[in-house]
């Protein structure tokens, strides 16, 4: 792992998802660009002292030597080391799983992804919100038209913990999440419009053809935006549209969305995320749940316990890594496998990302002019 | 009444709603242009032979001769006829209750406020979703300060009865709201968008700058939008958007408005809509129930039993008419009055609304350019 | 109607319920046991002078000989005048509708069911939950079979506006309904808990075999109960539970009931009630929604309004008068009417409504041994 | 671990339990009494062959006596053999986890317990549901005085998955837990009641004296219970009941507790385990969220992620888990410690839950004659 050590979040969290259903075990790491701090966290968690480095570069040559050197590494940086770091390994020949967002650029990215292509990697993208089971679920009613042909669909992701200038008081969290060196040119749009993207694409499978933008800073002095409001046409002519908002006062991480289509329609939380609510049209809602017997196979194949025993984030999240987990093995022991968006996000949803990211830009700098999504 | 027989909805919305508090009594009316229906009508509703019309020009013109004659009409009519109706009783200097939206354009709205203005009538339009109590609270609490600063509007209004093509199966309803003669340019963006922008104005009192709107119609043949998406900029920096849809399988009247901002936020949705949801920044959300203490006094004014005995649609209706009939009673035994946009909507609201389909379609027909709108 | 003057709640209520639908007119009172109270009452809602009475005999008297004198009244007092008003107006041959519970004891509510028999009165009782369309749908769907053989009935009816001793403070209402004298000897099982077994046997049809209760007064000096555990066996082997509160802090009128059957389950709740949520076994559980195409025909009779514009408390309190006037109609008309308890409650229900208090004050004073149900 | 082989369920979410915080490694195990099973599993899990026991007996004495045997053992089984398998342990001075209920009879724990005294043992039970944030803050509320003086505790768990005769159909799950052999004389009150004590238990430290209860079996041919309606009487004067069934169709795991009192109310449901609907009397009911700087120290102090990413049951088990970790680190490490029921049910709770088995199978025999209740 590279980052994570002390005062991180989103590092406990990967530590846990490889935990969980025991198809990882953390050996090595990196946890901070200070030593002292990587040092603390690694024996924490256990490791040999040989194995928590100083350097990632060192890292990836020593563990790229050893004969049990690391399988995958686990990059959960500030973004704008992701791609940096990701090079690193990639040209070690070392498989890798990048939290979200990729990179800095879309040029960033695709430099990244050659290397990757070269060297036949595993790279995955922590979009976590896809490993939720009744996303699988979601996604498979769409897939097998339960939905007819789709029209409209509605994502948003409001949070409310950048309501003051949070960067202002020591969090961390926050500093480099507003910083535009540290995190690109998005804020929310970076940290949280991106995965509403990913969840479209990931449940309706739709191609966007274009989008207008306004997007917006409210707390003064802030440098990122923390607003945005995203206006969809999909190629098929179905419609949209995507809010995120990290000064909704009264909102979590409250991630939905909800699909409609000529026949039928859903409507999915994540902050609830065990229920899934369809509608055949003319008949009533019904709530199907996690883990029952009307939950689809995709959904309970990623499921450990019955209904009505709620998992949530860190499950999903673990869902990433041990449909990772089973691509990995089969290439460790060289059997056939294919490297697939279908079970886990990849570098092209990373790229996709960035694309999502510098489109609502140029779109909301051009007084939200209709811009083309360019997914190359 | 005009308007309102056999085979009509809100017709008898109307009639519930001026019932149920007892400041009105039905005794006149023209209820359909079908003579027969109307006698029919009348007759179930118990009103003397001779006080059912043929035409409304009858009416206006007999009623108003009478020294018991009608001291409010109401106009429930499809769309197209308001006006007309309107001015012939305007003219009588009869005041009036018409249903919204007010007109077929902002021309024909504006060429009906000089009649009203110059009678001096009372003029109120049903825009009934600010009658509800806890949206009086809303409006409120934004009044007071308690959201500091506002930051973000979100409202929506899904519906999903025009999913299949229902005008062609003989519903009225459905018939005469996606004609274009008998409903205007505005299809769902003038039967319920309207609906969504009053209330954003009702509650927040903020002045729209401009908007920027992609509208679309989804089911093959339908002559006017069934879907919107709408961005919003208001005057004070504030930002929002409207999504009203037609289309959006599972959603009955599922109307909701999100208001955020600088130190709090609030919740409320038409299907639920005993309760308001309001956080201030940090602290848990709170459940804000209708007739409770902690309902403020504007909320309770308009309420008639404890909270946990559910009030709903016909009560919220039922205030505005009981809201007008204060002004009347002042009226007709010329005490002072005054006309005011406080207590229920007036023809103002309804030449704005005119003025919001009208924008909606120029900025839509524009690729959704950002117009200015223009409140005159 | 006698009862209802200034200081009342109930009153309000069945004058809005029996304008709602336009099949009353109020013309004659005697609201309140002070006079000035009453004609101010009187005065208020338009009634004429001569018909604003000073003792409800005379009510009775006068009204009994007028041609066009009341088809029936309403009475809304305090319990322990039920019955004696009750009395009065039957032998004159007036129609009665009451609220509940009926009387103080089955022996008084025995005495008044034979003049009620003996002058073939339509008497209608206000256990005004059976008017939800919703709980019209639960009925019909037991009926049915839906959910085969019935198992378990769950019924609560938490309030919490008991908590302190409001009745000390000058609260009407609280006074009289903590007033064994004006209120009979059950507390919260009598304002309350006869309403959850009223909706029980509406619902479910289900006999009741015998009980065991444990009622309890928190609040020190307070008279009677404020909270009761009723454990209930049906004659047919379900098993259930009652439990009402009016110290439950944070519960308005939360009234629930949940029915299990061998193939099916359903729940429904009074604070949300335009919604039934059915299970069928093993498949999703189904949100119905009230005035849709998914409500049953019962249900449907008894709606006003599209799905998704809520109705209230109001509406369903107004669909027992509306029952109520068919079968007052027909008889004023002399057409064939049958008094049935198939569409309103009667007086044999306000019986059963007695003898559920006994029966549970009997359990309870013997340290909650079974008690056989009585129904004669 | 002894138990938790192929076909079992709660031995997985034991082993995520231990993974999911790294406190825990497994390293031996006895999965099933078919050898077989036990080494496929314990092969899958990465065991070496020779921790992976043919008995439990081998296992816990050839465990003892090595250097880094194991610290601690898991003991999943079904219910009849956790008291075999865990004297067999116990003897060998090796700490304890079981899980619940902890016996058949309140003698077989009673006759553990001696052996855990003399032998010093950490033993916990996996009263998984203490373990929820929102829980402990529940607790801290209660303790905190709140609530004021507790009145009136309603704790309920229903399911459904006991509808039919599972138990015939070859689900393991249904047949030991249906099997008076393997889980002693409760059914539904054994598997699901006893949760719902020891929440009661645990939240309000209440006292309880005596109970009255009726359970029953309603499917054909079962062997034990499958509903049950017990009320409660606890030592200061407070009230409650529980209410635990396994045909309840639509519930899942739907365990809910509502704690009142003289100035505050509460309700906590495992269902959505991330928020506390708590109301202080006479003000709005606030939704508390675990993880935000709304929830107390002892919430957060189990907590991994932010609000609004939820947690659920895997994490709640953790919690107890990590909870006893930090008791056997300290043993272990010989550092001061207590073995304290604050911090996780011990086996007290476990002859507690015996107890209450036992105390409701003597009302419900009695016709549900009040048993006072000895915790002793």
């Amino acid at each position: 792992m590279v980052g994570g050590g002390d005062g991180a979040f989103i590092g406990g969290v990967h530590r846990i998802a490889l935990r969980l259903d025991g198809h990882y075990e953390l050996v090595a790491g990196c946890f901070s660009s200070k030593y002292d701090n990587s040092k603390e966290t690694g024996r924490k968690l256990g490791l040999s002292e040989e194995r928590i480095y100083e350097t990632y570069q060192e890292m990836a040559e020593k563990e790229s030597r050893l004969s049990d050197g690391i399988d995958v590494v686990s990059i959960v940086t500030p973004n704008h080391l992701h791609v940096p770091v990701a090079k690193i390994f990639a040209e070690k020949g070392i498989n890798i799983i990048c939290d979200k967002p990729l990179a800095l650029s879309s040029i960033e990215a695709n430099s990244l992804k050659d290397i990757v292509e070269n060297k036949k990697l595993i790279f995955a993208l922590t979009h976590n919100y896809t490993g939720y089971p009744m996303v699988r679920h979601a996604r498979s009613l769409i897939k097998n038209g339960d939905l007819g042909s789709l029209r409209v669909i509605q994502a948003e992701y409001p949070q409310d913990w950048l309501t003051t200038k949070a960067e202002d008081t020591g969090l961390k969290q926050a500093e480099w999440r507003t910083d535009p060196k540290r995190s690109g040119g998005g804020g929310c749009i970076g940290d949280i419009g991106t995965h509403a993207f990913n969840l479209i694409k990931f449940i309706t499978q739709l191609e966007l053809d274009e989008l207008s933008a306004d997007i917006h800073t409210f707390v003064k002095g802030r440098k990122l935006d923390d607003n945005a409001q995203i206006m969809l046409r999909f190629k098929d002519g179905a419609k949209g549209s995507i809010w995120s908002s990290q000064v909704a006062v009264g909102n979590e991480n409250n991630l939905k969305i909800r699909v409609y289509g000529e026949s039928g329609g859903l409507e999915w939380r994540q902050e609830d995320p065990n229920y899934l609510f369809y509608t055949k049209y003319g008949r009533p809602t019904q709530k199907i749940t996690r883990g029952s017997g009307n939950a689809v196979k995709e959904a309970n194949d990623v499921t450990r316990i019955p209904p009505g025993h709620p998992e949530g984030y860190l499950e999903g999240f673990a869902n990433i890594y041990s449909d990772v987990s089973k691509v990995l093995f089969a290439k460790i022991n060289k059997e056939n496998y294919e490297q697939s968006n279908d079970c886990y996000p990849t570098i092209y949803d990373g790229i996709e990302g960035m694309k999502f990211i510098e489109t609502v830009l140029e779109s909301s700098n051009n007084n939200s002019k209709w811009i083309r999504f360019n997914y190359k």
